[in-house]
C-alpha cells in the first residue's frame, strides 16, 4: 500500500509503498479514512533531536491523528468488531504499571506512542493498533471530525485541568490547532472573556473566526500589559500555554492574576528562567501541565460535545489532501499557514 | 414615601405611605431604581409560617432584589460615595463570627436578611442598607439587570458548586427565575446537554426560549426515565434542584449518574424520605446545597458575565410594574405565569 | 477440602467438604492463609433479604477478606506468578464499561462481588479469583494484616473522600471494624479531635484502645449535643457514618458544622427522613457516600501505611479461629462482642 | 522603652530606647510577652536588598512573630478588650480590595507587613497593631506557643495546600523552623514517610528529634536519587520546598512523582532555570506557592492543633533571650545553629 513517512534519516517527507501491517492477538486492523498532521510529525520532517530519540526503524509510516473502520480483529479482542468506526488514541499504555493501575494510563511509565514509537502510523490506507487505543465513535461523528478528536482531546484535557469558573478571564497563548480547539472550549466553558495570542496573522485570523474576544499579535503588542489593561490590572484567571515558546511560558506566569491558574501544554525545546518566588509563590499561582488525553474520560467528554454540536471541530480544519500531496501539505503546515491539515487516504 | 409591604399580619399585599429611612453610621441611603419580586416575598403575601418566623414588626417594606443610586452615606462609610450605582446583597453578615472570618460571610451564623429581617426593604423609592451589602455596579449594567443580580447570583453560586465539566449532561429541575438563570449558565458552562423540568407550560416555554436542549413537563413524563433515555441509561452528570418539591429531591438523586453531583438550591417545606444507601452511597454521589451568593466572589463573576454580555438577564424578566400595581404583580407571580417581575419605583 | 459456607437457604453457618476450585485462563488459584469475617457474611448467617438477592447457588463458600499465596495461574495471567503473596480485592470489575474505562472500576456497572456473587469465597484452604483482583503484597506485611487490607481499604477510601484538613474535628459514628480502622486513620490524618460513637461498651472500649479522644455511648448521651459541646457549638468538620443506623444518618447531618462534610459508608436497611433544606442546604454541607476501595489507589496507599507501620491493623483484630470453629466465631461477631475475627484455614 | 531594631542603615542589630507607640482608633496596644526571630529579620541584620526595599524609616523596632496581652484598645475596636491574650498576624490587609473581598486577605494587593513596613515591631515590651491582626488565643496556649503561631501558620498553610493523602510520601526540603513545623504537621497528616533535607547537621538533628523518617544532608547525598531509592523509583507524592535555594527548587520538581505536588514556600533570591516541559508538563505535576497564613482559616486550625496537643511547637524552639542579648541571638541564628529563638521582653 502507499504510505507517507520515512525510509531513512534526514529532513523531508516521502511517499512510498509498504506492506500492509500484521494484526497481533490484541490488535485491530483499521482502514484509515482521515488522518491529520500533528506538530509532532514535523519533527520528522525536519529530522531534529526528537526524531532521533523516537525512531523505531525504517521504513516507518508517520501519522497518529486518525479515524477509520475496523476491518480485522485479533484473537483476544473483546470490545470491537469488524465494521466499528473508531478514532485512534495515540498513547499505548502497558496496562499494568502503578499509573495504569490508578486511572492514569495516559502517563503510563512504560508508554509507547503510536506513529512515533511504532513502525505503522496512520498516513496510509491501513494501520494497526492495540484494541485499547481504538475508541469507538458514533455514526453521528464524521471521519474528519473523528481524525480531529485526538488533538481536540488535548485541548479538552487542558480545559478540564484549568477548571474555568463562570466569569473567568481566559488567555490561550498560541493559535495552533490545539490552541484553537482550546479557544473554542474556553468560549463555551463559562469564560467572560477569551484572549488569544500568536505571532502569525494567519493563525490570529483563524482565532477570530472561532470567536475569541480579543487577539494579540505578540510581535506588535506586549501581551502581559494588554491582558492587564483588559482586566482592570488584575490579570487573567486562567492562562493555558500552547505556544511552546520560552518567552510565552514567562508571560503566562506574569499575565496570570493573583491566585490564578496556569496550565502548560505546549512543549518548549529549552528550559526557562523562572522567578518562582515572585512569579509563583507570592502570587499563589496554581501551575500545572498536561499531556495527552485522560484515558478515557477525555474521550467520553469529547464525543458528547462533538455529537451534540456544542463545538464544531471542522472550524479548525483548513486543508485536505491526498497521500500523494504530502510534500505540499507538510510545507504548508511548516510555514504556519494552515490550521489542521488532513490526508484522506 | 409610597411603599409596598405589610402593615399587619395576614395574607395580601399593601401599598402605603411610610417615612424615609434613617441612615446609620455604617449605612448608605439608596434611591431604588428597580426591584424584583422574589419567591420569598410570596411568603408574606400568603402570610405563612416563614412570614411568622421572620417578622421584625410593622409597618414593613418588602423587597430585597434591587439596584439604585447611593444618595447619602453614613459617617463611617469608606468605599462608597453619593452617586455610586449599586445592587443590593441581601445577606447582612456580622463580620466577626467564625464563618465571616473564614471567607463564608454568606452563611454567617448571626446573619440578618435585608427585606426579611429588616423593616425597610426595596419596594419603595428609598431604602437603607449596610455599606458592605451595597455592591457597586459598572455603568454598562442597567438598573434592571442590576436588580436581577441577586437572584442570578444564587444560580451562579449553584453552578460554581456543581462545577460542570466539559461535556457534562446537566439537569435543572424547576423553571422559576433562578432555575432559568441556572439554565442560561449551564448552557455557557461546557454542558453537552441541558435539560429542564417543571409542571407549568408557561415556565417550560421560558426555558425553551433560553435555549435548553430538552424540557420535561413532569406532569406528563417521568423525568428520571426520560433523563436515562437521553443519556444511554447513564443519568445526568449534574443535577441542580431548584423546584423545592420533595418528589424532585428524590428524582434528582435518581436521575444522577453514578458518581454524579446533585446540588440542592430550592427550599422544601417538609423532609424527604431518602434511601441514602442506594440513592447516595452505592452511587457515590456528591450531594450538597447552597444558599445565597458567595460574598463577594459570586458578585465579581456575575458582573463580568453580564457586563461582557455572556448572559442576558433580561431574558428571564417578563413584566415591569409601578409600585401601585403591587396586587396585580403579586397575583401574576403567584399563579406561576411570570418569569421575573420588576417594580420601577 | 473443608470450607465454611452454606449448602442450603436459611439461617446458620456450616462447615462442609467441597472440591477445590477450577482455574480459568484469567484466574489465579490461592492457598488462603487468613480470612476475616465481614458484616456481609452475617447476612448469610441470618439469611436475610440481602442473602436472597445475592445467591449464586449451593454449595457456596463464604468469606472475601483474605490473604494467601498464589499456587497456580491461568494461561492469560501476566502480572502474577506462583509464590506471590496476595490479598483479595472483592470487587470484580467487567473492565470494559464506562466506569471501568474512567478509573472507577470499584463502581463498575457490571460488577460481581467475590464471595457474594461467586461460589468460591475465602473461608477454605483454596480459592480462585481473577488476576485483576489479586493484589500483590510485600513480605513485610503479614498474612493477618493482608486479610484485613480489604476492610481497612474501605476505611481509607472514606478518609480520602472526607479529605480531613489539619485541625479538623472528626466524628466517626459506629465502632465496628471499619469504624475502628477509620478512627485509626483519622488520628493520623491531621484531626485535632476524633470522636467515636456506638451503642456497645465492648466496641467503645476497642475505640478507646485505639486512642480516640472521646467516645460517646449513644444509648446514654445525645451525640449531637455532645459534639456541639466539644466544639464550642460549631459541630464537627467531618462526620463519617459507619453504623448504618437511620438515626445515626440524621445525627451525622445534625452534628456536622456549617460547610462540613458527611460521608456515608455504613449501609442502612431502610430510607431516612431527611430535611434536605435545613440539614444540608442552609448548612452548605458536602454529603457523599463511598463503597469499596478505589482500584487501585486505595490499595497502594493502604500497603504503604501498613508497611511503614503508620497504622497497626492488628489492633482491630480480637479473635482467631480454625475453620471448624465457624459457629462459635459467627455467634461472637453477631453479638457485637468482637472486633475483627479471623479464620486461619 | 527598650527595643531591638535599627536606628540607621547598614548591617548589625541594635538595642535602643524608643517611646511607646500611639494607639489609633482601629488599633490595639499590646504588652508583648514573647517574640521570635524570623528569617526576615535577618535581612535587616545583613541590611540587604530586601531591607532597602522595605524600610519605613528610623528608628524602627523589628520583630513580628509574637504574643502578648491587650492593654489598650482604640475607639472603634469591637472584638477585643483589655486583658485579652493575643498572637500577631503579620499581614495587614486593606480590607476593601478585590482579594480582601473574596476571602484572600493574606494576599491583599495593598498589603503592609507588620514589623517590616511599620515602625513598631514586636521586639519591645509594647507594640501596636490593627484589631484585625490581633488574634485571640485561649488560656491553654502559652505565650511562647503563641509567639510561634505565626511561623507555624505558614507551615500549616503549606500543608493545607499540599493536601497530603493517606499514605503519601512527603519530602520537606529545608529544616529551618518553618520546615521543622511542616515536618511535624506532615507526620500527623497521613504521610507514610516524611523525609527532610538540609545542609546543616544541627538542623537535621532537630528534624530527627521531631521524628521524621529519613533525613538527607544534601552536601553528602544526592537527594533526588535518595528519594527515588526510598520510593521504588516513583518519587515523592508531595514536596514542600522550604530552603529557598535554587538547586532545591529544581530538585523539588525532580524528586516529585509523576502527578505529584510541589509547593514552594521558601523564597529564592534569584530565578531558577526550569525545564517546564520535562519537569512539569510531561510529569503532570501540580506546582503552587503559598505565602503567609490564610486569614483566618489557618489560625483556627493552628489553635485547635496546639490546644489539643496534637503538635508541640516548643519542640522547634531552642533558645530564649532577654532583649539585651539581641546581638548574641542574631549571631546564633545567622550561623544556622538554632531552631526558633525567642525574646522575652
Amino acid at each position: 500500500m502507499k504510505a507517507i513517512g520515512k525510509t531513512k534519516k534526514g529532513p523531508g517527507i516521502e511517499v512510498f509503498d509498504i506492506a500492509e501491517p500484521e494484526v497481533g492477538p490484541e490488535d485491530v486492523l483499521v482502514r484509515v479514512r482521515a488522518s491529520a498532521i500533528c506538530g509532532t510529525d514535523l519533527h520528522y520532517y525536519h529530522w531534529d533531536g526528537y526524531a532521533e530519540r523516537h525512531n523505531p526503524g525504517f521504513p516507518r509510516v508517520l501519522g497518529h491523528e486518525f479515524s477509520g473502520d475496523v476491518v480485522k480483529v485479533g484473537d483476544n479482542v473483546k470490545t470491537l468488531k469488524v465494521g466499528d468506526r473508531i478514532a485512534g488514541e495515540t498513547h499505548i499504555p502497558c496496562k499494568v504499571c502503578y499509573l495504569c493501575n490508578t486511572g492514569r494510563m495516559h502517563i503510563c511509565k512504560n508508554m509507547k506512542i503510536f506513529g512515533v514509537d511504532t513502525l505503522y502510523g496512520s498516513f496510509a490506507p491501513y494501520t494497526v493498533l492495540p484494541e485499547i487505543t481504538a475508541v469507538k465513535i458514533p455514526d453521528s461523528i464524521t471521519y474528519e471530525e473523528g481524525a480531529l478528536l485526538e488533538p481536540f482531546g488535548v485541548a479538552l484535557h487542558a480545559i478540564c485541568e484549568a477548571n474555568i469558573g463562570p466569569g473567568d478571564v481566559v488567555v490561550i497563548t498560541g493559535c495552533g490547532p490545539i490552541g484553537l480547539f482550546a479557544q473554542q472550549l474556553a468560549k463555551i466553558s463559562g469564560a467572560s472573556m477569551v484572549i488569544s495570542t500568536d505571532t502569525k496573522e494567519y493563525r490570529l485570523n483563524l482565532s477570530k473566526r472561532i470567536g475569541v474576544d480579543e487577539t494579540i499579535n505578540v510581535l506588535n503588542v506586549d501581551p502581559v500589559s494588554r491582558v492587564r489593561e483588559l482586566t482592570d490590572g488584575k490579570g487573567a484567571d486562567v492562562v493555558i500555554e500552547l505556544s511552546g515558546a520560552n518567552v510565552a511560558v514567562k508571560q503566562a506566569l506574569d499575565m496570570a492574576a493573583l491566585n490564578g491558574k496556569v496550565v502548560f501544554v505546549g512543549t518548549t525545546q529549552k528550559p526557562t528562567e523562572i522567578d518562582t518566588t515572585n512569579q509563583i509563590l507570592y502570587k499563589e499561582l496554581k501551575v500545572s501541565g498536561i499531556t495527552g488525553r485522560i484515558m478515557f474520560d477525555t474521550w467520553y467528554r469529547s464525543i458528547k460535545l462533538v455529537q451534540n454540536k456544542i463545538v464544531d471541530l471542522t472550524q479548525v480544519m483548513t486543508h485536505k489532501f491526498a497521500l500523494d500531496d504530502a510534500p505540499k501539505a507538510f510545507e504548508l503546515l511548516d510555514k504556519g499557514e494552515a490550521g489542521k491539515v488532513l490526508f484522506i487516504p
